[in-house]
C-alpha cells in the first residue's frame, strides 16, 4: 500500500477502504508517511468529503492511536459532553453537578484554556484549594461515591489527532466537516465516553457560519456515535453573543454557582437543561426529554444540584464554603464600566472580541506557559435586544491595574457592540437537536 | 504574508496575486515554506486551477529561482523544442540539424534519459568520439558557426520546479494543467529560449490520455508564452504507437540518419517537419508553415540537412563518417525475431512497454547511475494497421546475450502488442496546432 495512492483515490472522489484509513493514520503516527502527503489528501477531503465508513473508520484510528482510556469500572453509561468552543462557556461547571445530582455518572477529563479565558480546568482551580491532578483509583471512586469528578486531561488522547489537526491549521484543511467531526468524536472515544451530547454553535461568532453547516456537522458526529456504538445527540444553538453574563474564570464559578441555585441567566440555563436532559436520557436516568428537563429543573430548585457541587467541590480538595459564600472566590480590585458610544439597541454581541478582551486583562493565556488572573474578567450588562442609551454602562471590566491595558481593553469592548437604531427581533436560542433519529428543528433561523 | 492564506484563497477558488505566488515559490525555494503547505497548495490548484495570470507568474518564479541561460550572443532567434515525452522520440536528432540547415540557430540544452531508452544526450554519446560536455564560449561559438549545438544540461535549472515536481510526483498532484504547463515552459525559459516549439501527445500511450486534454495543456503552454514575451505553438499528435520504427540508442542515431536523407518513416518525417517548419517560422526563415514546411523538404532532399548533421557531429568531436557509414555504430551482436503470437491487424503498440522492453535488454537507466548498453535496442516490424499472420516477425530484438533477461523481453513485446481480427481504421498522426491565434484541428479524432 503507498500513501499516495490513497491520496490519488480521493482526489478523484474514490471511498478510502478501512485498511487504506489504518494505514494512513498508523503511518502518520509513526512518521512513515510525511506531513506533505496527509495535507494534501486532507486538501482532497476538503473537496471530495468522506462517506460516514470512512469518517468512522477514521475517528476510531485515530481514537486507537495513543491511550484508551478505561471508564468500565465506574458504574452506569459514561455520558461525555463536548462544546464546539465559546467564550464565557461554563456550562461544564452547571451541566457536572446537575447531571451527577440525577444520578446520571459524570466522569469528565478536561483541558486547560489557551487564549481567551481559561478552560472548565482553569476555572474549577479559581476555586481555593481545588485540585485538578487525582490519580486514576481516587478518580473513579470519587465517581462511583458521588456521582462527578473532573480532572485534567493526562495521557496521550488521540495524538494522531493531535498531529493532523495541527497540520490542517497550517495548511487551511480546517474546515471539512467530516475531518472536523471525526477529530472532535476521537477525543471523546479516546476519553472513555459510552455515549456523547455534543453543543454544536451556530452563527457569526461560532465555528460554523450557517446553521445548515452545523446541521451538518452535527449530523456528522452523530452518526460517526451511532457506527462505533456510543450513543450520541447534538443540540445547536445559535452564537450572536455570548452565554450568560460573565467572562474570567472565578466570575464564571460565581455565574454557574447563580444558574445551579435555579438563579442564573435564563440562556444559559436554557441551553445547561437541554443539554443536561440529553445526558440523563442517554444515560438511563430519563426515558423522554421531557422528563429529562423535569428531573433537571427539580434538581435546580431543590438545592440538589448545588449541594452536588459543594460536595464536589469539598472532594478535590476545594473551599466548598464559596457555594454560599462566592465573595471568597478571587476578586479583583478594581471595576471600570464600558459606556455605550451611541444609544440604540444591542444588535450584536461579538464573543471572540470580549474574549480577547478578558484575555488582555489577564483571564487567559497568550501563551501556553502563560499565568491566568483568576480574578480578572468582565460581566456583559447589556445583552442582544436590550436598549440603551448614550454614557449607559453595556459592560463592567474587572481589573487588577497593574496587569495594565485597560484602556485598549475598553476600546475592544464597546468594538465587540453592535448598535442600531431599530429593536432586532429577538432570535431563538435553541434551534434544532440532532439524534440518530434525525434533526429535529426546535426553531427557525439562519 | 503568510503560506496559509495563499492556500486558502486558492482553496476557495480566488486567484493569487503575483507577489502571493512569488512569496510562495521564493519560500518554497528557501525552506522557510515547507512540503505540507506547497502540497496543500498544490492539491487546492489541482481543483482550482490558476488563472493565465497566476500560470505565468508561477512559470517565471520557478523559471527564476535558479541559474538563468544567457543566449544572447548567438544572433537571431532561439528557437527551442520540447517534447512531452515518447518512447523512441528521435526527433531533435532530425530536427536539431533540418532547422539548422535552414538558418535558425538551434542551442540545445538537453538531458539524459531515466528509465525506458536514453535522452537526446545519450543517443548522441553513441556515435563514437561525440563530446556532449562544451564549455559556454565554445557552445555559443560553434552556434554562431555552424547554426547548432547540443550539450548536456548543466547549471541549475528551474531548481524550484524540480523541487515541487518531486513533491507533486508524491501527493498525487500531478495531473494538473496548469502545473504541468508551468514545469515544462519554466524549464525552456531557464534554459534561455526566445520562441518555444512544443511536440504534445495525446493517446493510450501518452501523458495526456484524451486530445481534449492535450488541446487544454498546449492552449496553457501557448498562454504562458504568450504572457512572458516567448512566441510558442504546439503541435498534437497522436501516440498509439511508437514514432518510426528504431527504440534504442544507435538505432534510433541510424533512423534520424535515414530521415534526414530523406528516406525516414512517414510518421517521424511528417511530424519532424510539422514541428520544424513552425521553429523556422518562429525563427524567422519563412512566413508561412507551408513555406517553412518546403524548406525543410528541400533540406532533406538535397542533402544539406544530412550535411549539416554530418558536420555538428565532427565539431563536437564525433566520428563524422557515421553519416555515410552508419554501420561504424555501435552494433549488438545478436539479434532475436519477436514472433506474432497470433494473426489479424496490429491495433495499437503500447509504447511504454517496449520503451521498458529497450531498457531491460540495456538500452536505458533503471537507476540515475547505471550505464547504457548504445548497441543494444530493438526494431518494430509491423506497426498499427499491418496485417500480420501467426509466427511472423513483429519486432527485432538487438541484443547482447550477457545482457540477460531477453525470454522476458520476447514477452513483453508480444504483450505490447494489440492484434485484432478486423482491419483498423488508420487514425491520422497530427491533430492539431496551438499557436496565440487559436485551435487549429488537422484531424478527427479521440
Amino acid at each position: 500500500m503507498r500513501a499516495v495512492d490513497c491520496i490519488h483515490k480521493k482526489r478523484n472522489g474514490g471511498e478510502l477502504s478501512s485498511a487504506e484509513i489504518a494505514f494512513l493514520i498508523k503511518g502518520y503516527s509513526s512518521g512513515d508517511i510525511p506531513d506533505y502527503q496527509m495535507s494534501a489528501w486532507a486538501m482532497a477531503v476538503f473537496y471530495q468529503g468522506m462517506t460516514e465508513d470512512e469518517t468512522a473508520t477514521l475517528t476510531m484510528a485515530m481514537a486507537e492511536s495513543g491511550d484508551m482510556v478505561n471508564l468500565s469500572p465506574i458504574r452506569g453509561v459514561k455520558v461525555d459532553k463536548h462544546s464546539t468552543g465559546g467564550v464565557g462557556d461554563k456550562t461544564t461547571l452547571i451541566i457536572g453537578p446537575l447531571v451527577a445530582s440525577a444520578g446520571v455518572p459524570v466522569a469528565k477529563m478536561s483541558g486547560r484554556g489557551l487564549g481567551h479565558t481559561g478552560g472548565t480546568i482553569d476555572k474549577l482551580e479559581s476555586i481555593p484549594g481545588f485540585r485538578t491532578e487525582l490519580d486514576r483509583e481516587t478518580f473513579i471512586a470519587q465517581v462511583n461515591d458521588l456521582g462527578l469528578a473532573v480532572i485534567g486531561q493526562s495521557g496521550d488522547l488521540a495524538p494522531a489527532d493531535k498531529k493532523l489537526y495541527a497540520l490542517r491549521d497550517v495548511t487551511a484543511t480546517v474546515e471539512s466537516i467530516p475531518l472536523i467531526a471525526s477529530s472532535v468524536m476521537s477525543k471523546k472515544i479516546a476519553a472513555g465516553a459510552d455515549a456523547i451530547v455534543l453543543d454544536v454553535k451556530t452563527g457569526s461568532g461560532a465555528f460554523m457560519k450557517t446553521r445548515a453547516d452545523a446541521e451538518k456537522l452535527a449530523a456528522a458526529m452523530v452518526a460517526i456515535g451511532t457506527q462505533v456504538g456510543r450513543d450520541t445527540a447534538a443540540v445547536i444553538s445559535d452564537m450572536d453573543q455570548p452565554l450568560g453574563f460573565a467572562i474570567g474564570n472565578a466570575l464564571e464559578v460565581a455565574e454557574a454557582l447563580e444558574t445551579l441555585r435555579g438563579q442564573g441567566p435564563e440562556d444559559l440555563t436554557e441551553l445547561c437543561l437541554a443539554l443536561g436532559s440529553h445526558m440523563v436520557v442517554l444515560g438511563g436516568a430519563a426515558s423522554s426529554i421531557e422528563e429529562g428537563k423535569r428531573l433537571l429543573r427539580e434538581r435546580l430548585n431543590n438545592g440538589e444540584a448545588l449541594a452536588k457541587f459543594k460536595a464536589f467541590i469539598e472532594a478535590q480538595g476545594g473551599d466548598g464554603s464559596v457555594v454560599d459564600h462566592p465573595e471568597r472566590l478571587p476578586a479583583a480590585p478594581a471595576r471600570i464600566q464600558v459606556l455605550a458610544p451611541i444609544g440604540g439597541y444591542v444588535a450584536a454581541i461579538d464573543a471572540e472580541q470580549l474574549g480577547l478582551a478578558a484575555m488582555m486583562l489577564g483571564a487567559g493565556r497568550a501563551t501556553k506557559d502563560a499565568a491566568i488572573d483568576y480574578a480578572v474578567g468582565l460581566v456583559i450588562v447589556k445583552k442582544v435586544g436590550d436598549e440603551v442609551t448614550e454614557g449607559e454602562p453595556i459592560a463592567t471590566l474587572h481589573i487588577r491595574e497593574e496587569n495594565g491595558g485597560t484602556a485598549s481593553v475598553v476600546d475592544r469592548v464597546k468594538a465587540a457592540y453592535s448598535i442600531q437604531s431599530e429593536q432586532p427581533s429577538v432570535k431563538p436560542l435553541l434551534l434544532a437537536v440532532v439524534t440518530k433519529e434525525g434533526v429535529m428543528r426546535l426553531a427557525e433561523g439562519n
